[in-house]
């Protein structure tokens, strides 16, 4: 299925002086060679990357990258899309905690379907559908040479876009709803930036187990109609922030018992919201910060309201040998998306018209749904 | 040695226009009248009782209470000492989330030694020295009656004045090193109010146990001295808040490792500083706002470093049936008063000086030792 070619190394100049060590961009030879019929090599890849830490549509650009060997325990796979996640354009800021080392293709999760394996791979042919669980850097490009054990053969009939997305926004969701409280039907959850997907998935994961949500956007034309499309989801309550400016916020509620969890992507006055809607005991979570501003708290809400505030990183999640564990939950994920019960808004754009989604990803346009580039 | 005896009931109009239906101000006859020879009876009791919350130097007052009968289950205990803590003066304001209902005579904890035993009472002579443990309210007062089983009889020998403040500051510094982090000799914490008496407690428990501690205390005239005395208790390292003005304040650090635990009893830009000392994961446990500041946290500090920011009130973990655990933590702490590795400053005060110890204990006068009223 797989032969050798020669192929022109239109980026081989620039690749060799990244002076990489890693896959494409590593030990390429300078001038063009020929293979023996043997070896397993990769198409050449249409890839974004960038050299430089800095604003992302200043840094990117897309090139043509070589061809590289298939190992004999690698998967080449083809991608048919990613997606531009806030956590990528962070990473190519420079502003994220742990990021690959430049230069650099961009891009963290997405879906693929197998091309080529190398001679020792087993469980995995050319067009099985592939995610990288856990998801790892460089899906923004054509051809992706992974080892086999990253990738994740899913079921064929996952919609295309719900599997490129799943690995980041779902599995927050789904991990914060687990990992800090015990939750039973019938309890209740708070949040901010309930619009987010992570937060359009956090109602409709709790919903699935019976708990309600308490959902709080911010103050924009449209609110009325955001508000629907929430309840339409599974929502319970959606408030704006300027509706809560009342003394008790909990009078607020009918028949929704008072959340032991709160989730906050937003920070500042956001973040008090949800811990004034929490009850005593509850608990916390930040796992964003859109308005980039602090979380501030009353010593009394720590001393008589008892609360913890906590933090969620996926990464550091996915980094504690969870890779089974983050497989099925991945699977369980888009069963619930094929059946239509786990859904969200998302915009597929082709991957020449990279650049156009990518101002999108970075608010230049106002709200836009999630950008999923499509190969 | 007790004997029935009639007194004149010189608060009785007071005691019974207040209404109560407990202990001395309960079911009082509004008339003296002769009882039978058989009853027990309290001495009468000097007590600072305030019948309205409010400044505490206004509404307080002492008054005589007149005897009431001791119960076949009850104790009577002549105070030996009390002292004046910042949640009495919190109670008193009406500021504190639990508080007795008014009129009510103030203090929460003290030593005193049995005067009188009801009938059923078994375990108690009198000359026993005994503490309410867990402490409860109305310690204000020359003879308290209560159920024999709110009475820990502690050594004849422990110090009067440790055992008088043994329940709420060393079992505050004593639990928060135990419940939050698993410690282990060589470990270290951080905490800023480190001149408090919960800081100093927090330093040498610590100490006893291997652990180092990093110790905040404030930028004022003699803070070279205060630095030497919390040394002298056994600190590692001592800063000024203008000390931590630095990028990387871990850098002071001589060969102790970055804290898991940090002990906030400030708030603002102190809190602030315990934050920027705790190692990835690190737990930041509040339990007092001296600055009357909120606790600000950035959205990096839960997600990125992991922090986890909690409260502790020793109110909330004695209500969970923990009236062993808080006696057998109270004899070892007063262990280790007795055998001087567990020391702090205290003033002590005749009863008939409250109001200006109470003056003391309001900061009226600049920086003082713990007040702690001598019956």
């Amino acid at each position: 299925m797989v032969v050798a070619r020669s192929i022109a190394l239109k980026a081989v100049n620039t690749a060799s002086l990244w002076g990489l060590n890693r896959s494409r961009f590593g030990g390429l030879p300078k001038v063009q060679t020929v293979r023996a019929l043997s070896t397993v090599m990769s198409p050449p890849s249409k890839a974004v990357v960038y050299e430089h830490h800095g604003p992302p549509d200043s840094v990117t650009r897309m090139i043509e990258l070589p061809p590289v060997e298939v190992q004999e325990n690698q998967v080449c796979v083809k991608m048919l899309a990613a997606p531009i996640n806030p956590s990528d354009i962070n990473r190519i800021e420079g502003v994220y905690p742990v990021r690959p080392q430049v230069p650099a293709v961009g891009g963290y999760e997405g879906v693929g379907e197998v091309y080529s394996v190398g001679s020792a791979v087993k469980g995995l042919s050319p067009g099985d559908l592939v995610i990288p669980s856990p998801p790892s850097s460089g899906t923004w490009q054509t051809y992706v040479v992974k080892d086999h054990d990253i990738w994740h053969k899913i079921s064929k009939d996952s919609p295309i876009e719900y599997a490129a997305t799943v690995t980041v926004n779902p599995l927050t969701a789904i991990r914060m709803l687990e990992d800090f409280n015990t939750l039973s039907a019938g309890d209740s959850i708070v949040q901010n930036g309930a619009t987010s997907i992570v937060g359009q998935c956090a109602i409709q994961l709790a919903r699935y187990r019976g708990i309600h949500s308490i959902n709080i956007i911010r103050d924009r034309a449209g609110s009325d109609e955001v508000k629907e499309r929430l309840k339409a989801l599974g929502a319970d309550e959606v408030f704006t922030e300027s509706q809560l400016e009342v003394k008790n916020v909990k009078s607020l509620l009918s028949n929704i018992p008072e959340p032991a969890l709160g989730l906050n992507c937003v920070g500042g006055h956001a973040a008090s919201l949800v811990l004034k809607f929490l009850r005593q005991g509850g608990t916390m979570v930040t796992y964003g910060g859109m308005s980039k501003k602090s979380v501030t708290v009353s010593t009394s809400s720590f001393i008589f309201k008892d609360l913890s505030l906590r933090g969620f990183w996926l990464q550091k999640w996915l980094s504690a040998d969870k890779a089974k564990e983050c497989r099925d939950m991945v699977d369980y994920l888009l069963r619930l998306a094929q059946e239509r019960k786990l859904k969200y808004e998302m915009e597929l754009v082709p991957f020449d018209k990279f650049h156009s989604a990518l101002e999108k990803a970075l608010g230049k346009h106002g709200s836009q749904p999630k950008q999923v580039i499509k190969f």
